[in-house]
Parts: structure tokens; sequence; C-alpha cells
């Protein structure tokens, strides 16, 4: 049983701050709760009041309550609500919801109280939603324990902020959908939202999950990627999609002065979104428009749309909006066009968008035998009816019967297809009986055109989005070596002991190498007469030789690098002169001596790092090195680990993709051998997290032939994490 | 006088094919025209009626009105409509709306029909909107010939679809703002975009130009021009916006199908709105968002703008849409800080956004009082409201008249002020009476919050676009020399002589240097003791040699340039090997000879371009040379010609315009001088367009110093235009 059972599934609650008085929270809750008819016992808790409340007789305290209590609703203010968790928990409350306000959100002393709930609660194993919340609802036990006028429906909402809760809601309410389960989740003192999606990821009531976030509340990065798993398994079961605001720099400030969450990288939280599986969105109207349809259609196989309209420019609009958002408003196949013209005026274009010119003035049908043949076409994945039906039956009573009738025919065949069907109506404000009756047995109808388009984009990337989940999770990392452990632990152990976090590159490449990664033989010399010894010993025509020293990090900067050494006597002259020039850089730099390696023929310029996320814990960058990276902040993240066909993608998304595949007369590079590396770094970081902050491979030269770490850098965090 | 007066301003009208059946256009408009009435004398025309029409007395013949026309709407069916329209021009009607479908839409025949009408009409002066239009609508004369429900208001709106003409005036209606000229113009058969928004522009009932736009009509490159031309001069007078449909290439397809209008390179029609300073918008929501705070709200000064907010959530999400948008969200000073916080209490954020953070449930003032401390800080340029207010009358009656009296102070501050204000209200679609009031006497409010934002950031760059358009006015070209005209038409003559259109690059080069760029000596040898003759006199210690052929335009691909020549012997040499090359890559190549150029130096690689748009004529294009052009697709467009200044932001917009700067080391280019030669060769396709179809000058080399035109291709039309 899921922890959020005996929230959303409460068998008996109790409202603790319940109140006859019409002007006070206490009384709307009380409302809200007997409005709904909650299916389960309803206990009111006041201390004061001595009479009924809404007929009902209330209790002094929760003790006093003669049954069971499941969960409680807690309306207290900070200053009297500790004995009141007490209470709680010595009755045996299962969950509390804390809607009351004044806690961590006011400055440290509310964190503090917060702090001692939680470790009520915890000793009692009750969990809490909230507090500084709007409550919750659940339609499946007729819960409604918000002040919010909610309705049931598929949909699932967890937000971190009520006001959107009520702005959604009105949304909803005019389009007629409403929810399964609904949590404003407040401060998140206990549970996160973590919870929430995996609760609504199981509950069958739910057909889709939506976020309000404005940050994830974490006490170690645990919690982030708990949430990315939790919302991974959602994902799986059904869509989700989510606002998550703070994305400019000015917003994120903004957010911090908010809700003090502290923020993560902006990126890598889109690339958690994105690794989960969840619909990104900007705005609440965006939030419902996807919502809906992720809600009421099926999904589509494929990414091939056809569009049947009735106003000429709205269908060019729609063919517009199509590519950015993924979809291919193909040419209909000869057969299609064929059928289409068998069916409509000369004057009437049916290569996609297939535009009904007028005709429905004669005869509305044409929607209906249309939309038979768009969707029996193999080719077509999802149709979008565009335009103004709802609209004619303004003409005529005869109009509007037949614009019923036809509504009734297009939900029969929607309803009998595999296909998405979507409307757009310019009438949708107008509310028509024949677009009222397709919402309610059919399909969505939108307001506007981007609507309507954006939910099939949506609904279009689903299966993917699940098929990707399911090919993560199935993953194996690449081979890495059983030994890899006690040989990196030791290296780490030898840096830790000498005070240092930047490791040098001798010990970054025994890293990288300990966990499989195939690197150019490297030596280090202490001497000039070493340095002529070890050149002779790599056998290489030309070497590189680097100074090594934890003090100089930018060797290309400190004179640090010299290349083309290929002689003894250069590579004497080279030493002496690398560590002159680490002298002069800084005269007090710990020098370990001078690495050196065997000079490689070079290959396109690529990145491989990782950070870590405060939020996420470990990630990982690809890029292209050079421009790419300095001026066109080219890079593409993902959270640590990935698996190599997400590498891939990783690879792919850059814009400076093609340089990878061979442009200008040059030979591209081993693709799937990059992708192998950006994976193997994601495990190494994933397994290494509790010690590794950051690393960067720059440059790897990319080759016909596979990949070469040219340089390597690594730092740890300044004390073990855990 | 405006050609387009009779059409919005007439004193007398006529309705060709009035009708008393309620079923019928000729009823509706009929209608429509007395309902609005019109100032004028009003003419119902019936070739059938007996009885009166809506109380009037029909005329079988406009030939039979007493008095004059100044305009007439035709509702007569393509079959019977040539005999009108010749009524129409002996009545000395000015001009005609022909309502009437089943012309150019339906086909060659219906364009050949198009033709019959204009050339009728142009030999009696007498100008047309339509054909296959939804009429016109003038709130001066209290004139609506449209069949839809149009109100007063300050809005120009030019459709070329009736559809969206019903669709944004559903929403324009929800708004509460109307039109003073509204015109749906069909198939643009005489009287296009350009005329209409010429009219509009100058006239003082309109505040705003809004336009819906498939296509322009265009018989040359002239219409387009003057597209632009009258765009331009209108931004001078008001704000613009207009929607473009057919973005992608889908879309475009799309378009070609509906409207048939040839579409012109998407790229230069987005860059013609740009130089004409007319805001693209995607949507009829978003051009009417747009439109709304054109015609209402003052025009800020720069782009800082505050934001106010009782959801702290709203307000994160405002900030985070700022950025993007062109806007700066920026950190309010310590003063105005300072004074906030003597306003709010301590736990509501002021750093902007301005968080109320709930303190409006005790006291609503502090929006005003907020209000008047951020209009008054003279770094703010523009204010937004964003989130509940409009809600708070649902608590109590006293809060429903606070929330009426604080509407009307903030809305006195806003009309005192010079700033723009905004608002975004969660209770939009509610419409309580405090939001009404804003909107009527004050200033706009929408109902989601990118409505609000997208509005201020069109409102931030009006006067910067104005600027722009007066200093591109104002300006001259770059000083052209005196006889490039007479040096350019004998190259022209010959090349045209020979049955050419692609110049040599000596022709090329000297075309160029015509027109005042500074190009290296070239010289041009036809033997190799004339190249070992040439190499010397050139007195350059490297040379470029190059093969000279009409028949070999890509010469690096035909092995036909030679460089790093440094002898009179390699001279000899590389002469017999480009001819050997030219002739191994094409046997039958004339071959004029091979030309000898000092080498340059080398710079940053650029590339300045010029392509013939079939809607607006001489382009310019720039961008960075290799994979910036080729991978990436980083170029820019200008309709043609620019000034310094724009070929500046030209320049600048590219994403790789920080290699310019100088990156990774290398030094930058000199900007001005590609800015100068950007601009100049503007000049030069603009002057010669009627033979240019095509420069490419690739590589440019922008160095610290100047640019030096390494290679130059010029394309003439086939046939000389006009």
């Amino acid at each position: 049983m899921s922890d959020l059972n005996p929230l959303f599934r409460p068998k008996s609650v109790a409202l603790i701050g319940a109140s006859s008085d019409p002007k006070k929270y206490g009384y709307w809750t009380a409302k809200g709760l007997i409005d709904s008819k909650f299916t389960g016992d309803l206990y009111f808790i006041s201390r004061t009041a001595a009479a009924d409340i809404l007929g009902k007789k209330p209790y002094a305290s929760i003790s006093d309550v003669p049954g069971p209590v499941d969960m409680a609703i807690v309306g207290i203010s900070p200053k009297y609500i500790l004995p009141v968790i007490q209470e709680c928990a010595d009755k045996g409350v299962k969950a509390l919801v804390v809607v009351a306000t004044g806690f961590g959100e006011t400055g440290p002393e509310g964190k503090e109280l917060e702090k001692k709930i939680v470790a009520i609660a915890q000793k009692a194993g009750m969990r809490i939603q909230g507090p500084n919340c709007m409550g919750i609802f659940s339609s499946p036990v007729h819960l409604n324990a918000s002040t919010i006028d909610l309705a049931d429906g598929p949909m699932g909402l967890v937000l971190q902020s009520g006001n959107f809760g009520i702005d959604i809601n009105f949304n909803a309410k005019t389009r007629g959908i409403g929810y399964s389960a609904w949590a404003s989740i407040g401060n998140q003192m206990d549970l996160r939202f973590a919870d929430f999606v995996e609760y609504m990821g199981q509950d069958d009531a739910t057909r889709v999950v939506m976020m309000y976030m404005e940050g994830l509340r974490v006490a170690s990065v645990d919690d982030g990627r708990n949430f990315l798993h939790n919302a991974r398994l959602a994902t799986l079961k059904k869509p989700l999609s989510a606002i998550k605001i703070g994305r400019s720099q000015a917003g994120a400030r903004a957010a911090a002065s908010h809700t003090g969450s502290l923020a993560g990288s902006e990126k890598i939280f889109d690339a958690a979104l994105n690794q989960a599986g969840v619909v990104r969105v900007e705005t609440p109207q965006e939030l419902l428009d996807v919502g809906e349809a992720f809600a009421r259609c099926k999904k589509p196989k494929g990414n091939r749309i056809a569009i049947l309209t009735d106003g000429g420019g709205h269908g060019v609009m729609a063919t517009d909006m199509a590519e950015p958002l993924g979809l291919d408003a193909f040419v209909l196949s000869e057969e299609t066009q064929k059928k289409l013209r068998a069916i409509l005026m000369p004057h009437c274009p049916i290569k996609n968008p297939v535009d009904l010119a007028g005709t429905p003035e004669h005869d509305m049908w044409v929607f209906d035998r249309c939309a038979e043949v768009l969707l029996a076409d193999p080719e077509v994945d999802g149709l979008v009816i565009a335009g103004l039906y709802g609209g004619y039956c303004d003409f005529s009573e005869e109009f509007r019967q037949m614009e019923m009738d036809v509504a009734k025919s297009l939900v029969e065949r929607a309803n009998n297809s595999d296909k998405p069907v979507l409307m757009h109506s310019m009438y949708y404000a107008q509310q028509p009986e024949s677009l009222t009756y397709i919402r309610k047995h059919g399909f969505p109808v939108y307001g506007s055109i981007d609507s309507a388009m954006r939910a099939m984009g949506a609904l279009v990337g689903f299966n993917s989005r699940q098929e990707k989940i399911k090919e993560e999770l199935a993953a194996t990392p690449p081979q890495l070596p059983e030994d890899r452990k006690s040989k990196v632990d030791a290296i780490f152990k030898t840096v830790r002991s000498q005070n240092r976090i930047n490791l040098v590159e001798t010990e970054a490449r025994e890293v990288l190498r300990a966990y499989g990664f195939d690197l150019p033989n490297h030596l280090l010399a202490t001497s000039p007469d070493e340095a002529a010894k070890l050149f002779t010993e790599m056998g290489a025509d030309k070497v590189v030789m680097k100074i090594v020293s934890p003090d100089i990090l930018h060797k290309t900067d400190a004179g640090g690098v010299i290349l083309h050494v290929d002689s003894t006597a250069k590579a004497r002259e080279a030493y002496n002169q690398l560590i002159a020039n680490g002298r002069a850089y800084k005269a007090d730099a710990d020098v370990f001596g001078v690495m050196l390696t065997p000079m490689l023929p070079g290959g396109i310029e690529c990145i491989i790092g990782s950070s870590y996320d405060s939020t996420f814990g470990p990630s990982v960058m690809f890029g292209l090195g050079g421009i790419f990276v300095e001026v066109l902040k080219d890079v593409s993240f993902r959270v640590a680990p990935v698996n190599t066909p997400e590498a891939g993608r990783m690879i792919r998304e850059i814009k400076g993709y093609p340089m990878l595949t061979g442009v200008r007369g040059q030979s591209g590079a081993n693709v799937p051998a990059l992708e192998e590396g950006v994976s193997r770094l994601s495990y190494m970081v994933a397994e290494l997290s509790s010690d590794v902050a950051e690393v960067d491979l720059n440059p790897v030269f990319a080759t016909e032939n596979g990949i070469e770490i040219v340089d390597a850098r690594i730092v740890l965090h300044p004390t073990e994490n855990k």
C-alpha cells in the first residue's frame, strides 16, 4: 500500500480547526467536505465550538473521536500546532494535511518548527502534506478537502502553488474536465513531488499526471533522483506533463525569493523532466491543453497527421505549427486523395490540409465522410479538425440538427478508431451543443489552433517516451572492470591525504582507465634524464609533454604543454622548459613531474564532461569543442547515468551534430564510439558520485575509428558525500 | 485624398444585390448597413425585388439612383457581374467592394474575369476591394458593410481571410475592444495590402494596424516594395502587427493551395516585416494581445519592467517570460526597495517581482501604493500587474467595493503616468466589474501571463522600431562612383551579347569596383608567357591564379584555382595546369584565360550575398563562412537596400557574431568595414535590380583592418526586368 493511500483513500477524516463562522477557512473546508459527500466517516474538531458545525457535533480534541482516524486536515496556527500534531500521532492518524500557513515560508523559526513536526510524525509513522498548502481532493472517495470547487474527472494535479490550482481550475471548468486526484503540496516538509507522482502513477482513476513545479525540495540528491525514478515509472503507466518555472536567470532569482527552494541547474532540471518522459509546458493553459488530450485521447503510432478544415487559413496555420512540434503534415497518398476528390468539389485542396472550402454550407456531412477516409488511411496517425465547426448551428434549425448529427457520427468514428482526433473551433467560447457533445463523449475541442496542435504534438511523442524509459530501465552499463573501485579508491585516498580535491592528469587518466576507458599510455618523468629515457621507452614518433601539478590546472595558460617532441634531446629540453614555465606561472606550485603521452593524429574536437547538480547529483554533458562550446554554447546535458541510445540522442541534439557525420570534405566520426564514451563516463560518475564533483574530458578527438581522450580533469567534492 | 477614402469615408453607399430574404447574404448586409446607422445616403439595388427591403425602396439598377454614389457593395454572381461593374463605372462610383465569390480563387477562368473587371475599373478610375471578401467596416461614418457584428474602437484590421475576421472578432468582443477600420480584402484583384496599410496609417481614428496575411499579391516586385514602403511610413505614425502564415515548408505548400499566392522566400518576408517595424505574431489571440496594448498603452522609453504580483508563482512565471521577449525584469534600486519595504511586510519579496504575498487579503490598497512607487521609479519603463486582482470581490461586499476603489486609483495612476501598465488576472474570464472598469478606462487586462508579457514586449520595441525606420528613410547610400552605371552597362551588354547570364570573375570584380568596392588588382593572362609576365607586373610575393570561364562557375571543384604562386616559372606552370584542369572538367568550356590576383593573408571567412525575391526583389544576405553557413545555416537577410546601422544589425543577429569580435585568442574583425560592405552591396543590387539576379561574395575575409573580397560571382536575370 502506498504511503499516500490514507491521504487519497481515507476511510475516516477529521478536520481539526473546523468552524461555523462563514468567514473562516475552517468553515469553508468543513462545507467542502460535506458538499463533496465524502464516502467515509467525517469528524469536526474544534477546541472552542459549542454548537454543531454544519449539522455535525464537533469534538474538542481528536483524542475524543470514538473510531479510528485515517487522515486529518490541520488548520491550526503554528503557535498551537505542536500539541495537536502529537495528539494526532497518539491517536494513530496515518496522514495529515497541514493547510495552515506561517511555517518554513516565513523564515528560520518556521523551518525549525517544521523539523519538530516532521520528527513527531516520523516517529509515529505518520505522513504529512503541506504545510502552507490548499488541501487535497480525491474523486474515488468523494473527498474535497480544499477550498476550491473541484470536480470529478480523469486528471491528477500536484501543485506547489495554490493560486495556480485556482487558475487551472477556472479553465478546467470551462472545458468540462475534472480531477481524480488533486494536491496542493505547499512547503513539502515531508511528502514531496516524488511521493505524489508515485501515487498518481499507480492510481487507476488517474489518466494523466500534471504538475506545477517551482523546484524540488531536496535534503540530498537522493530526493532529486527519487523524483526522476518515480516519474519514469509513472510515465510507463500514463502521460505526465509539468510546468517548471524559474527557467530564466531572473526567473530563478524570483523563484528563490518566492519559495526559497535552492535551484539546481535549469538545464539539468529540463534534462531530468525529459528523461522521465515528462512533457514540459510553459503556462497553465498549455498544461490543460496537453493534459486534456492525454486524459482523453488514444496515443498515435507515429507523427503523421492529417488536417481537415473548413477554414483555409486555419488549415494553413495548423500546418505551419506542425513541424516545430515534431508533427508531419505530410502530403496524402494518391489513393487517399482520390477518395477525397470523390467526396469534395474540384476547388477543394485535398493534399493535406484537406480544405472543405465552403462545402459544409451545403452539406455538413462532408466532415464526416472525409474524417472516415482520413482515419482509414494507414499512413495517417492522427487527425486534427480545425475551423468553423460549431458555428453552423447559427444558420438555421435544420443546420443545428445536422451539426449535432454529424458531431455524433464524428464521435463514434473517433471512438472506434485507434487514432487520436482533436478539434479546433472558432466557436469554442460560445459552447454550442455540438461541441459540448463532442467534448463530453468523444474528443477534446480547443479554442485556438496552437492549443490543438500542441496537444497533438504531446500525444505523438508518448509512445517513444515510454520506449525510451523501458530501454533505459533495462539497460546494462558498459562493461566496467571488476577491480575499478579498489583502484579508484586508492587514488582518491592519496589525493585526499594530500588535502587536494583536484586530481592531476596522471591520476585522472588512471581513474578513467580503471573504468575501462582506452587511453594511450602515459609516463611520468621527474628529471630531464628520465624524460629522455621515457621518450625512448614510449616508442612513439612524437610525444606530448605536460606539466603535472595539482596547483596548475590550466596547463595551456601556464605554458605547461609542449607538443611535437620527437627526440630525446627535445624531451630533455621540453622537460626543463615546462618546469621553468610552471615555476614562472606559480612559484610555489607543487610539481609532480612531467607527463609524456604519444602525440595523437587529431580528429573532431569534442568535450565529454560531468558536473554535480545540487538537485539531481551527477550529470553528463556532451558538446563539440572550439567555437561550438565557446561561442555557440551548443551542448547537451543529462542526469547520469545514460545508456548508449540516450547518449546517442545527446550527441544528435546538438546543432553542430552534422560535423560528426562529415562535412566540407572531412571524414565523420565514429558516433557509436562517442556514445559508448558518454555512457561509460555517465556510469562512472554515477557510481563515484560520493567523491567526484566534476569531470572534464576536453578535448576528446573523435575520428572515423573511435575516440581519443587528449586531456582529462577530475575534481572531487571537498568532503566525501555521505 | 487617399484612393481609399471613398471606401472608408463614403458619403453615399449602394448595395447591389440587396434582398429581403433573411437567408440571403444580400439581406444580412442590408441589415448590417441599416443597423450600423450609416451616416450618409444608402441605396439598395435589386433587379428582382418589387417590395421594400427593410423599409427601403430598392432601385432596379444603380443608374436609377438619383444622387451620386461614392461606393457600392457588389454581391452579384460572376455570371452577371460584368454589366453591373460597367454600370457602376458609368454612374461614376469611386470604389467597389466585391463580396461575391467564384472568381480568381476557382481557377484560370475566374482570373480572366478579374482582369476584365479591373480593366473596366481602371478606365473609370474606380478602385475595387475583393472579390471573394467579407466586406468593410468604418467607424467614423458608421459603416458596417460586412456580415459580422463589428463594434467601434481604435483598431484597424486588414484580413486576407474572412474566417479569421470572425475568429478575431469573437475575441475582441470578449475584450470589449472594436475597430476604426476593418477590411476583408479577398483576392486583392485591385486594392492590396499596401493600399490599406497606407490608408490606415494615415487614418486618425486608427491607433493600430493589424494584418492577417497569407501572401502579398504582386504583379511585379514593385508591389512588394510598395508594401514595405507604405508599412514603414505607417509605422512612423502608429504600431503595426501581423500574422503571416505559410512559415513552414508544409505551411507554404498549404497556403499556395489555399490562395494560390506565389510565395517568395519566407525569410525575406520575415525580414521585410521586420524592416517595416511590423510586429509579427503567430495566432489570432496574439494579434489581439499585441493590438490591444498598441491601441491603448503608452510606449515605454526602455525595456526595464517592474512586475507587481499577489501570486508568487505568477510573478516568477512573468519574470521567466521577460528575457526571451527582450524585457529586463531587473533588480529594483535600493531606494525603491526601501520605499516598498515601508509598505510591505518583511516576508514580501521586493526585488522584482514585487510579491504582495497575501497582504491584499488584509489591505488591497498595497496594490496602489506599490504601483505608485514603481511608476515613480525613473528606472522602471513599464509595469505589469499579475495574479489575482479581480478575485477579491468574491470575499465580501466590503472587498468588492474596495476592489473597485483601488481599480479606479490604479487607472488614474496609469493614465497620469507616461509609462505603460498592463494587467494579468486569473479572474479575467469571470469579468468582474473592477476589471471591466480598468479595461474600459485604463489599461488592457489579460487572462494569461504570456499574453500580458508578449504585449509588453511589443510595446517596448516600438520606439526603436520607429527610430530605425526614420534613420533608414534618411540614410544616404555609401558614396557610389559617378560613372558606375556606364561602366556596368558596358559589362552587362557584353555578357548579354554573348547570351550569357553568368559573369566571369573578372567581370564581377569590375562591376564591384564600379560600385566603389576596393578590390585588389586583377590581371588576365591568355598564355603561359603572359601569366609569367603578369606575375612580375603584379609585384606581389604570392599570387592566386584562377581559370576564367563562363562555363566553369564552381572553380574549386574544377581544379580551377591555384594558390601560393610565387615565381614566374610557377605562374607558367600554373597557367598550363589550370587550362588542362578546365578542359578535363568541361571539354568544350569557353575559357577566357587565367586571372592573377595578389594572394591575401586571410581573415575570418564571411559571405555577403544577394538574391532576387519574387515578392520583394533584390535582397541582401550576410553570414560567416564554413560550418556557420553550411552546417548551422546561420545567416541573416534583408530587403535591399539597407543603411550601415541596419547592416550592423544583420551582422550582429547571427549566432556566430562573437567570432567577429575575437574569440579563442584570435583577433576580431573590423565590423564597420563589414557593415559598409553589406550596405554598399545592398545599394548596388537595388540600383541594378533590373539586371542582377544574384551576387555571391564568398569568401570575404574580414580582418582587423577591413574586408577583402576573395571571390565574386554575379548572375543576371535571363532577360532584363522591365
